[in-house]
C-alpha cells in the first residue's frame, strides 16, 4: 500500500493509505484513512480520519463514513448510508462553549466481511454488523446484527436468516 | 434535443441528451442519460446511465437516480431521494471476486407523470409509482403505488386517495 | 458580521452574512443566508436563501437546509438531515406548466437553542423543535417537539424527557 494526496477540483484526498486498483469517483472528501485494494468509492462520499475500508468493497454515492468505522473485505455499502460515532451529540457544552474533541466519547462500529448495507440505511454508533448480513434499504440499525442475518425497518429487526 | 458534455469544477456531465431550458445546478455528476425540456436538476445530484427524465420535472438536491429509472413529465423528486436497481446487492461473489455487471440483475423503476416524491424517500427496485401519486417525506417504498394514491411510512402504506 | 462571496472549485458561497470564526468545509453551496459566529458547516451541505443559523452551531455533512428554516444558537444538526418547506410539493400546476414561486406556500421551521438533530433525520415543514430537544437518528419529525423532549422513530414520537 502507498499514501496518496489529491487536491483538485473534483477530489480532496489527504493522506490516504491505498491499495492497488482502488477507484475513487468525483466530488469526494476523504482524509487520514485506509482503503483496501480493489475497492470503489462513489460520488459525494466523505470518509473521515481513522476509517479502515477493506479490499473489494463498494462504497456508493452520498455515503458518510465517520471516524471509528471499520469495514472488512467484500462489503457493499449502498447509496446515502450514514454511520454515527456519538450517541448523544451536542454542539455546545452546558456552559454554552463549543464542544471540542475532549467533550464527547467516540464509539466504534464494525462491519464484518461480506455484509451488505442497503441504500439510505442509518447505523447508530457502537454497532457490529455480522458477516454476510444484509440490511434492507431505509433501515435504522439500533442494535448488533448477527452473521448471516437479514435486518430491516426502523428500528431494524430480524426478518430472516440467510441459509 | 441535443447532446451536451460539460467538464468543469462544478459539473461533470457526459453525453447528456437534453431539452430546451434545462437548468442544472452545481456539483452534479450525470452521464449517458436524458433530461427533458424545462426540467431542473439540483445540487449534489447523481444521475446514472440510461435514466430518462421527462419534461418539466424538478429533481432536488442530494438525490440519486440510478440506471433503470424512468421519470415521466411533471414529476417532483424531493431532496435526498434514493432509487435502487438491485434487490440483493453484494460487493463480491461467493468466491470473493469483485462483482461485475454480469453478476447482478438490474430491475427497473417507473415514476409516472405528475407524481411527487417527498424528501428523503427511498424507493426499492422494480417499483412503479402511479400518476399524480404523492409519497410522504421519509418513506421507504416497497411496493407499487397506484395512480392518485398518497403513501407514507416505512414501509410506505396507503394513507388516502387524492380526489 | 460581514458579507462574504466565494466562488472557487470547492465552494459556491453567495452573499452570506457571516460571524467571526465560522468554518465552512469543501463542496458547499450556500446563498443569501446568515451564519453566526463560531458555527461549522460540513461537506456537501446546501443552505438556501433566507436561512438564519445561530452562533456555535454544527451543521454536519450532506445536510440540506431550505428557505424558511431558522436555527438558534448552539444547535447540533447531524449528517444527512433534510428540512422541508412545502407541505404538498408538485413540479407542475394542474395545467401542466412548471410551478413558480407564486404557486406554492412556504412554511417555516424553527429549531430552538441547544437542540440536537440526529443523523438522517427528516423534518417536515412548519415544525418547531424545542430548546435542548434531541431527535434520534433516522427519525421523521411530523409534529412539534417540546423543549427538553427526546423524540425518535418514523413518525417520531416522545421517548422521554431530559431531566
Amino acid at each position: 500500500m502507498k499514501y496518496i494526496n489529491v487536491d483538485n477540483e473534483r477530489q480532496n484526498l489527504k493522506n490516504i493509505k491505498i491499495g492497488e486498483q482502488v477507484k475513487i469517483y468525483d466530488f469526494v472528501n476523504a482524509y487520514d484513512c485506509q482503503i483496501g485494494a480493489g475497492s470503489k468509492i462513489g460520488t459525494f462520499v466523505e470518509i473521515q480520519a481513522g476509517c479502515i475500508i477493506g479490499e473489494n468493497c463498494k462504497i456508493s454515492s452520498h455515503t458518510f463514513i465517520c471516524t471509528g468505522v471499520t469495514i472488512e473485505d467484500g462489503v457493499f455499502v449502498g447509496h446515502n448510508v450514514s454511520f454515527i460515532n456519538d450517541l448523544c451529540p451536542r454542539a455546545v457544552n452546558v456552559d454554552g462553549t463549543m464542544q471540542t474533541e475532549k467533550d464527547w466519547q467516540m464509539v466504534k462500529t464494525l462491519v464484518k466481511a461480506g455484509a451488505s448495507i442497503g441504500t439510505s440505511v442509518t447505523i447508530l454508533g457502537g454497532i457490529t454488523i455480522g458477516r454476510n448480513a444484509l440490511i434492507g434499504a431505509g433501515s435504522v440499525v439500533t442494535k448488533d446484527v448477527p452473521d448471516n442475518a437479514v435486518f430491516a425497518g426502523n428500528p431494524a429487526k430480524l426478518i430472516r436468516m440467510i441459509k
